[in-house]
């Protein structure tokens, strides 16, 4: 696929979930910073060298460097640091940016299947949005496992992805990268706290995995 | 369809959900008796009247009269007087029934969206299941409006439905009705503790129906 503009981007993250989405946004042209806590303890870590080998084009740094001068920052963290990290980067370089969040708000400490530590009346999208209000928040792809983010076309059958956020430039932006990945069903659920909804669907996500005896799975909006 | 056993259903409530339920299910050859409040109130009500014309093979009677001898009760009262209307039915009848609880704990008393009065930590199916521990509760249909519950083809393709339960053979009688009104993908999430997950899929089918422009609008679970 031909890129017509690529992007700077920061993946925050270095688990499953930033290694996808940063080697998938890389293959496709996007100029890539895996964001860490500590990129010489990432570096050791085998894991990531294994795929760093795959990705040499993915440059790794500090989450603050990773987001310098970047047009998108992508929170890949876990749901239960995520306001930390953002923290870390701060709210000067996060001004403006296009800020995906990915993250679920988890709360394992009860056993699984996990709780949510926000929903109802409140989701960690919104508390994101609510930190860092100079940031254009857009909610999206925390509905799906990571393989399934960057290759929709692996369930064989096309899947839905949303997207929630204030700001229908940013949602643009970030809709226009799901395309890239493969994404063909992108639905704009509205402001930010529709991060509500997509955020607890997680409880069903996670019994239809535990069903299916799969996190290969993903949920198809059909309409008439 | 050819009804290997007609069952004696007993649909409580006379809305939009056991109007479409109660007529589904007599058109189908069951036994369906729809039990109101005060069913005298009830025929004088004009949407009632219309509807039972075209559905006269269905009694009208008192909750506790439609749920005696019913070798099925199917909740369809709203969320909020859902624990009241089995009450009035008592524990005594519904023993050893199958009871579907197709209801959503939705609160509006803060306006539109609504938020759950129960989530998380709790369901409603659970606390039906608790207040009734002699029936076999089994929670489904909630994810939908009422048209695709009794009409499924309608969305033009085929959408999931879920069944949550602690009695796998209560269980396989829903998913035989589910069969029987047209659903084709019956998914068993497990016990009654996973109707938390299907409950807290309507904040997203609320965010849905709004961005969509329509009820009209169900999920297919996508796997390899």
């Amino acid at each position: 696929m031909t890129i017509a503009t690529p992007l700077v981007i920061a993946v925050l993250g270095t688990g499953p979930v930033g290694r996808a989405l940063a080697g998938r946004l890389g293959s496709l042209g996007h100029d890539v910073r895996l964001g860490t806590r500590d990129p010489a303890a990432t570096g050791r870590r085998e894991e990531h060298r294994t795929w760093h080998e795959e990705h040499a084009e993915v440059t790794v740094a500090t989450f603050a460097e990773a987001a310098t001068d970047a047009d998108v920052v992508v929170n890949a963290c876990g749901g239960e640091v995520t306001l930390e990290v953002l923290d870390q980067v701060g709210a000067e370089l996060l001004d403006g940016v296009v800020l995906v969040d990915v993250s679920n708000p988890l709360d394992f400490s009860a056993g699984f299947p996990p709780r949510l530590s926000v929903c109802n009346d409140d989701s960690l999208g919104e508390q994101v949005q609510h930190a860092f209000p100079g940031a254009r928040v857009v909610k999206t792809l925390n509905t799906m496992n990571s393989a399934v983010m960057v290759d929709p076309a692996r369930l064989g059958a096309s899947a839905s992805v949303f997207v929630s956020g204030d700001d229908p430039d940013a949602k643009a932006v970030v809709a226009r990268l799901l395309r890239e990945m493969g994404h063909d069903d992108v639905i704009d659920l509205g402001g930010i706290t529709s991060a509500r909804g997509v955020e607890m669907f997680l409880p069903l996500w996670l019994r239809l995995a535990g069903a299916l005896g799969s996190s290969e799975v993903g949920i198809a909006v059909v309409r008439p």
